[in-house]
């Protein structure tokens, strides 16, 4: 793997911030960008009240939202745009309103076309609340011109 | 299994009411019930501007949020309280701002305390854009009093 | 879809039985092929005393292992090679020494080059023992030449 | 977490000689013990001309079955049975005849009754093949009495 050096790091700030930009949906749910590297993403959240589900605990699909912005985040940090195919999450434990969700992703394997990108969802006490492992495949584009870059 | 007579339905049209009233995350998203019964649910739900990611396509999150809900309303529809462990989603097309989705729901296996849930969600092409699978197991108390119903 | 039709269905066959063949590991298993169609297989299997756990039930491994040759063949059955990227398996009973296990799959979703493949393994009662969802990706290559068919 | 001492190895490594002498399907696959302790186990094994699908690679499901039964020694390592309930692998490069495959697992999350437990599989490149993710849950019964112990 080419070591996370300067310019990568830049390459990555740059498409993130291009796709945040655009990002309408992450923006709504309130999702902070904390660091984003090549390959590496973390960000947070804070649950609201119009993010629980009929049994007065986060929704799955919020939490499944975070862990799916960060996989996003890490799937397209090298500048190659890339789409998820599938993922699969298990809920750990119960998230609850003003809950701070911290969500940190990494690219586990794939180092083609395909990846394999795992994101580990904590909150403020530092439990682990979800485990999300996500598919994804790239498709034609960049995000930033890199000779401009 | 038991058939679904008009008790049957009669339930989890109950048990689906009380859980929808305290469902926040779901009514901020747009979900509309179609149609529920025991073991079966159907929402849909049309694709908000606030609903699209970077990459100007619908957040993959809020494809797996309306199929959550609907898992949730299947899970919940014999009345006993039950909830998510895990999910996987694939994700077949891309969807656009203005899409009506609709997710349909149904019992797979599972005649225990442990359930498999498949949703399958669908655009106004009639164009599966979703398969969702979830695994869901019951917690302690009901929805609804079965015995004034 | 192209209806099932008996060139395609010839097609299947002809595949198939080129692909098994050269399938060591499902001839070790004792897997037996039912039926094939485009998009369609069905095989079943005796679980043997060599495919016991350390919990006298059948290894989970041996299950996913018919599920998947069912999935390769449902992948395969259009004549283009596709391998399996990924998989998810639900156990919703245990299987016991000497119960027979019948594997059905189908193509839930996917016109291009990845396909999503249901299957859905049952016991001698009709018991659902598993369900198994694998995405797949053509790669180059037919198995058959179908000009000379 | 309970630290891993000397006596959280020893039950472990009880529990999983209990488990790999009644288990005749990871024996007949060639499956070797490597190390075990509580929450965490490592087996290895040499892929056969047996273990060969249609494609000339190793069959998905002789992977998965590897994973598997790493992942069943780590959920047992407590010495409370506990079995899968369902699995996810990727597979993220093709397996040959004659591969050593090293099969690493821990538990990543679950304190109580369900347990995630996460496998990685290399080869003798140490390259990454399949990436494997279980849910297990604990049924009754202990593997050895641990008032002997």
């Amino acid at each position: 793997m080419i070591p996370s050096d300067s310019t990568a790091r830049a390459l990555a700030e740059a498409a993130t911030a291009r796709m945040l930009e655009a990002d309408e949906a992450s923006r709504a749910m309130g999702m902070n960008l904390v660091t984003v590297d090549r390959d590496h993403a973390v960000f947070d959240m804070r649950v609201r009240e119009d993010m629980l589900n009929g049994l007065n605990t986060c929704h799955g699909g919020i939490v499944f939202s975070l862990a799916d912005t960060v996989c996003a985040m890490v799937a397209n940090s090298r500048n190659q745009k890339s789409v998820l195919q599938s993922a699969t999450v298990t809920l750990t434990a119960p998230v609850h309103k003003d809950d701070i969700l911290t969500a940190t992703g990494h690219r586990s394997a794939g180092e083609g076309r395909v990846a394999v990108i795992d994101v580990t969802v904590t909150n403020q006490k530092d439990e682990t609340v979800a485990l999300f492992r996500g598919s994804t495949y790239e498709i034609r584009g960049t995000h930033v011109d890199q000779a401009g870059d």
